[in-house]
């Protein structure tokens, strides 16, 4: 999984009709030291998370797909699976926590 | 999932029996900020989506089997899931809409 | 899924038992126009495509493996599934076909 | 697999509910010559694995999903799945072990 | 999939319960000039490859769970497949052999 920051939702009119009722997030991924990891990705709220929580992340479909219980019959590739608290680092790998 | 523009249509004549009646889309992956996200990619249309549309994509393979409900027989990486009517993004994170 | 031109061919001898009697291609990724996306992919040929051929490509294992209706006991990470006749793009998006 | 070295942890506190007793390690995958690999992953411990222990990653989530005996319930796309002892290199391709 | 080398071995010996018995590969995949494509993977040794083939390489989870008949409680996401013993490319597309 990646760490990831809520940085906002995308609405769909039409959609696929799995997707009913299901929030969709604008989640950026994150580097360990805060910065941005490649560009934002849509996934599905599997927790309700809010905008500005920092998350963790899967980015991967059969993952996503089994986070909502509607697996294998919803096509999702990415969701919120938790609001990270805590990064606990090696100090001598890493000093930034 | 990945925000993209669909930009044209495939049309392939020998095909897999199981592609027979499906439509594929070019889909341009997009930035938040609009601009193209690597190259274009082939996605099975989920949802009569049209040429010009903002849309939802998934470019995974076991989220794009199962949109169109012929899960697992018939051979998809790429789906098209919902047509984007609005992106909200948190104001203080990136300022652009 | 995406564009590929059938460059070569492949011959195992060794092999996985379930790969006996599958052709297995070189198939070269292409961007949309025309020039090559990354390096060639080992696929295997989902029905009787040529050198040469213009194809449409999975290069994803769930997708790929279910291309041949051996599913799930052969493994398999990349297909071809069809012979593409005609990419047709949005004028105003991108000029070239 | 990759190989990586453990890093660090991370807590989640609200998480997804199949996601409780699972331990979750920061692992930093590695280029051969023990340089980093890009970022470093969040990745379930299937084998309580300790900081700073060379290990066998998975970074996909079929994989990692079958790795705690969950599958297909449990929303997992990474996983720590051996304590690597030794490293053998092939003396005339690359002599550094 | 994809053409690699196999370059040398891992063991580990605290592992997934499952990977006992297993041969762990060092795979360094290629591109078809020859060299290097990234850096080695560590994959499953479905055929009895040895050190210095040139082999068929999978380097995705479902397609190399099912390579070794365990599929799906056995967590793996790269499997050699077979060993190579010709490449025949198209003549007017790429010269070198």
């Amino acid at each position: 999984m990646q760490i990831g920051r809520v940085i906002g939702s995308v609405v769909a009119t039409r959609k696929h009709p799995s997707h009913e009722g299901l929030k969709l997030l604008l989640v950026q991924p994150l580097n360990l030291d805060g910065t941005d990891r490649g560009d934002a990705v849509v996934a599905v709220d599997a927790l309700d998370a809010g905008v500005g929580d920092r998350v963790l992340l899967t980015n991967e479909g059969f993952c996503a797909g089994s986070s909502v219980g509607r697996w294998p019959a919803t096509p999702i590739d990415a969701a919120v699976l938790g609001v990270i608290e805590e990064i606990e680092l090696l100090p001598d790998v890493r000093g930034q926590r």
